[in-house]
């Protein structure tokens, strides 16, 4: 029997669909949830592909996050649309939402959707893709939980709060970038301490405030460093302020509060700005296109890899050729429908 | 006679208001650029301060930058509205269009000023501060001339491209970031390459792409770089495409071009989004507020500072007592007026 099993991104999103509706989530919410993890196994982002059915699947099985609630949409100004995700995971939240930020987008040239209550499911990119294939520019981010410690500090404050920016390119994959504040991703940290693996200096601080190479320090009463130093951390705490307090949520230390040591998924809002290229600018779109694929030129030009050029080298082999699974995780993942 | 000079605020004010109308200034650009030099030389910004004088009527003289250019205020809709400064400096058109960008934010929860056709004063801080003082929260960001390398790259692709954040806290001083999305101003590698010492690694590569100490090796045919790797690299990129090319203007790429080798100002867009927090939220501002605060907290109670807290304690001292100029720059000022 080979190791692996080969899937259609059709037959991805079918099981998804089928694993998430059988653990309990309704239709809605499977669906978004499916397409998420569908995108991320496409563009072999593994750890938020089909894997993450499993830790999906145990999050909704432990009953924390609700695998039904309905996102309740209120329309706040002609710029401006909350969507309440009433503790369960975003996605369907931002579905919901995204299309009404879209239309307020298109009539007032820049609009923000809020999303609350929501839980941390993966990745930004899907959404501020989503927005970019419009046509819209995209700015989204997300508070955490506060396991990284400020600059010029060693305790921790900030979440791992990821910033994610999307630009369409008419007839090419749209510039998009999805990056965590902090130095390294949590997830990353503990694959080191797991694998028995010392991590870079730069990533983290033991109890005492020290830099260190020890991934189980950092974890257990150390921190977390932000990427850049004091710019990183101050870029950071502008996620907060803007994806917490300004939108009625919790920053990452009220949402690791909340967990209460639980380690459960951050329970956090989440704010995506959309912008209207054609309301801006002085009337001549062609050209002020030309001038953003002029910059992404000159990047490219001199070797340099535009952020997110490997996923979308990924999707196109998927898209072409489907998808290949370690055996171990399709079995493990069926198994999910028992 | 004393080597220094003693200076009220308001006497730093009418000093440079007198310098710049001398200098052919019209009084609204004059009485607006004043205003930030001010308030740069009160909070010890002192390349920002009475100093800039120097740079300005030099700039004034030269001709290249319009010292009496008035503003023009385009209504694009009820969250945006742009500002044309007609090839003037971007503070006139700021003060003007950020009362309009006020209006609009507080009638649709988020609006955005973009100006065009700008040169370059100084920091962005004085835009984000005036609109956190009157309780928006504010972000600003605008590209520069093309210095800085991408993330893998050798070559400039980038500007230096800052970015600014407001915060506001009723009773006290916001919470503001201005900071560089290289790792250091062009201004500081100047500095270094005209005493003679050497720049840290990690601020710049020569002309072959590897990474030096030389300050001359990369302001002559080298390049410098972004702050946090490819995460600053991307924001730059981001700066780049919002208060660029998505509001009609010019990338650092074509500033640069512009400039053809004169050595001048970048000419430029300025991107300036405001929210307001009683748009947002779910009707509980003092605890949203209450939340900022109480992450502040947590960075301060473990003795890490937040930006711009060194600026705010010279801006107490300066209130106080005035400020304190070296004599030679007093005279060489007051040498402008002749």
């Amino acid at each position: 029997m080979s190791e692996t099993v080969q899937l259609s991104l059709h037959e991805v999103h079918a099981l998804a669909v089928r694993v998430l509706s059988h653990n309990g989530m309704s239709d809605a919410h499977a669906q978004a949830i499916a397409r998420v993890i569908t995108a991320g196994q496409r563009d072999e982002c593994h750890s938020h592909g089909v894997y993450r059915l499993l830790v999906t699947t145990h999050t909704l099985r432990k009953g924390k996050v609700s695998g039904t609630a309905e996102p309740i949409v209120s329309d706040r100004s002609p710029a401006i649309v909350a969507v309440d995700a009433q503790f369960a995971f975003s996605q369907l939240a931002f579905e919901v939402g995204s299309k009404v930020l879209a239309e307020k987008a298109r009539r007032t040239g820049i609009a923000a959707l809020a999303i609350n209550n929501c839980y941390h499911f993966s990745a930004l990119w899907p959404e501020v893709e989503m927005l970019a294939e419009q046509g819209l520019v995209a700015l989204a981010m997300t508070p955490s939980h506060a396991w990284v410690a400020p600059a010029g500090g060693s305790r921790p404050a900030l979440g791992t709060n990821p910033l994610a920016f999307g630009w369409p390119r008419p007839g090419k994959s749209p510039y998009v970038f999805d990056f965590a504040t902090s130095a390294a991703a949590r997830g990353e940290i503990e694959l080191h301490r797991r694998s028995g693996k010392e991590i870079p200096l730069g990533w983290g601080v033991d109890a005492t405030g020290s830099p260190t190479t020890d991934p189980s320090a950092v974890v257990n009463g150390g921190a977390m460093l932000t990427f850049g130093g004091h710019k990183g951390s101050a870029l950071s705490t502008m996620v907060e302020m803007l994806a917490g307090p300004l939108i009625g949520d919790l920053t990452s230390i009220d949402s690791l509060a909340l967990d209460a040591g639980e380690g459960g998924t951050p329970c956090h809002g989440e704010l995506i700005l959309a912008f209207d290229p054609a309301a801006f600018g002085l009337g001549d779109l062609q050209g002020d296109r030309a001038r953003a694929e002029r910059l992404f030129e000159t990047i490219t030009g001199q070797g340099a890899r535009l952020p997110s050029q490997r996923r979308f080298e990924a999707r196109a082999r998927s898209v072409a050729h489907g998808v290949t699974l370690p055996r171990a995780l399709y079995s493990e993942v069926l198994a999910l429908l028992r």
